[in-house]
């Protein structure tokens, strides 16, 4: 893995990555094909959306179809038919939220399978042999996400417990593949330093902010990326996780992460929530039932260039798989747009000018650039 | 409508279709757009899948969105983002097998939608007006489907209440596009012979055979076609409705059929029934699990050329909407291609041939030509 450093604009930088699969031009948005697919986007739909990268659940696939079927495919790329880059969590953070009855201890987490009711211990060295079987041209370290609202003492042992087993999961993996450490931490800015300097000294290819958007106010979500992405290693990637609505990924890239992903685009366009240059839209509400307009004339996405609002609406309304598809499209279009024009911003040094025209798109306004995470909320 | 007629080799017919938006080569399947959409499959999808001719139906779309919403988006072309000919059924079928407590008279039928309870009354005033407002290339009267069994006597009656619908839907219908009668009479060769007979005084563009594929044993089914369609008026096209397998449909182009369409490839895909060179396939079985093999690799669809049976098996196991999108666009790509070749045969004049090598590659024998539908069942 190669990344080049190309501009840094105030906090914010423009980058270029270069992984097994590909170049990924940073700032990027990252998709998730949580079980080998984006759900309900092909891969040449992906492609034609300007997806340059892709994120895969270690969790959902070592369930199904199990790490071992993947591997006689040579890795998820084979399996799923996608040949540029792919970025895989560890499950950690799935296995917190999404499997009951999880026990964690110093080995690691162990837990009932959702499917099937199978125990299953997931370690740190478990989620390497599984990401290096997906062969993901990015694997990440197996950490604990911590949760919120948690105690500072309760922070502090979650870190350390995050830091042990990233140095067993910097062991274990032997993989030709780049390794991301996670900074976890709470909304502690001292945690999180001291998260990120037991992450420097193991040392890894890039770094990655865990444990945000879980809870926490906007602002303090804000704020911690603030404090801590302009202390991590300038010449690597800088990489949040889970993360978020268009205007986090505007006030994240300025407050300096290069990549990102969330399962936000893709969950809100099955529900029907759709984002455009003029703001949010819900395309089952009746005003846009005979509406001949597109979804946002600005965009240049296949759902945008060849059908109507009142035609999504309509597919919404009689839940037809097709409205799932064509609005996951366009979603997935207009997150890859906006870091495509924050890339744009950034090259010609206009990063501010430009989101305030985003959000005047929106009829917002940008967040304060700082927040008091000590003052009582 | 222009239809000329290519070639005859015994009763099969090679032909083209010239309707106000674009040329069709017959033999021809339509897959079907239920509620303005082939269920998961984008209108670029079906145009690389072969699809020259769509289906939509009159009974789905009235109740949603409405004809009237329809007909503010200039017809259905336009509202589906399809550019390509559409046929539209009338309903009648849809009513006598979907709707519940549907009351038959001379005036229609009147039956409460499966939406939302509205008491609704079709008529064969009413069936054009819609049509005419979804302003498909090809409409169909309103017909009542006799069902399987009925008595020759309720077969008649039936089959006469259609003949007078025909010539009130024939009145009523006054666009510029084209219509079709349908022939009814159950099993019994004179009623269809009446039925067509009738109808040929009234005239239409084209002229289909209904009623089939409602029960009666496929033997039935294809003695009756073999019976009938070669009395149809040889220049105008042969349209069976709702039929088939691809073993329906190769031997209904021998009997002289020259459209057809039907939901199975459709459905059976989202069910991981496929259909393949080498015969049916159940995608969901545990031996696909591991396997690398495309579905069909004499196939050049785009499911067929980017994944295998393992990632198929896989997306139909977690549920994934991309699997069932995937398994469409094969099935229809798996019946367009049979056609395409099916008319290549009747170009070379080796029709037979050819269906005996499809047949070979599926392990079956053709069925007998001939049937005695009097004998006892």
């Amino acid at each position: 893995m190669q990344f080049e450093l190309l501009a840094q604009r105030g906090e914010a930088r423009l980058g270029r990555l270069t992984l097994a699969h590909g170049v990924v031009e940073t700032p990027i948005f990252m998709p998730c094909g949580t079980y080998g697919s984006v759900k309900g986007v092909s891969p040449d739909q992906l492609r034609s959306a300007g997806v340059q990268i892709l994120l895969g659940n270690t969790f959902h696939l070592m369930l199904r179809p199990g790490a071992e079927a993947i591997e006689r495919f040579n890795g998820l790329h084979q399996f799923m038919g996608w040949d540029r880059p792919i970025l895989t969590d560890s499950g950690g953070f799935q296995v917190f939220s999404l499997a009951d009855m999880n026990k964690v201890n110093e080995e690691g987490v162990s837990f009932r399978s959702p499917i099937n009711g199978d125990k299953i211990l997931l370690t740190p060295e478990r989620a390497m042999a599984i990401q290096t079987a997906l062969n993901s041209d990015i694997a990440m370290i197996f950490d604990e996400c911590t949760p919120y609202p948690i105690s500072k003492a309760g922070a502090e042992s979650s870190m350390q417990l995050s830091l042990r087993w990233a140095q067993r999961s910097r062991a274990a993996f032997t993989s030709d593949n780049a390794l991301f450490g996670i900074v976890q931490g709470g909304i502690y800015p001292d945690l999180r330093q001291a998260s990120l300097e037991g992450l420097h000294k193991i040392g890894f290819e890039g770094y990655a902010i865990g444990g945000l958007s879980v809870g926490e106010p906007k602002p303090a979500m804000l704020e911690t990326i603030r404090r801590i992405a302009p202390k991590m290693p300038a010449q690597s990637p800088r990489y949040l996780m889970g993360v978020g609505t268009p205007s986090d990924l505007i006030e994240s890239v300025r407050r300096g992460v290069d990549m990102m992903d969330c399962v936000m685009p893709t969950r809100n366009a099955r529900n029907g929530h759709l984002f455009t240059s003029s703001g949010a839209i819900r395309i089952r509400n009746a005003v846009h039932r005979a509406s001949d307009e597109a979804l946002d004339a600005n965009c240049s996405c296949y759902t945008c260039q060849n059908f109507s609002r009142g035609y999504l609406h309509h597919l919404d309304k009689c839940g037809e798989i097709l409205g799932a598809t064509l609005n996951s499209i366009h979603n997935i279009a207009y997150y890859l747009e906006l870091m495509r024009q924050a890339r744009g911003a950034l090259a010609e040094d206009h990063y501010d000018a430009w989101a305030l025209t985003v959000y005047a798109g929106w009829s917002e306004t940008p967040p304060p650039l700082e927040f008091d995470l000590e003052a009582p909320q």
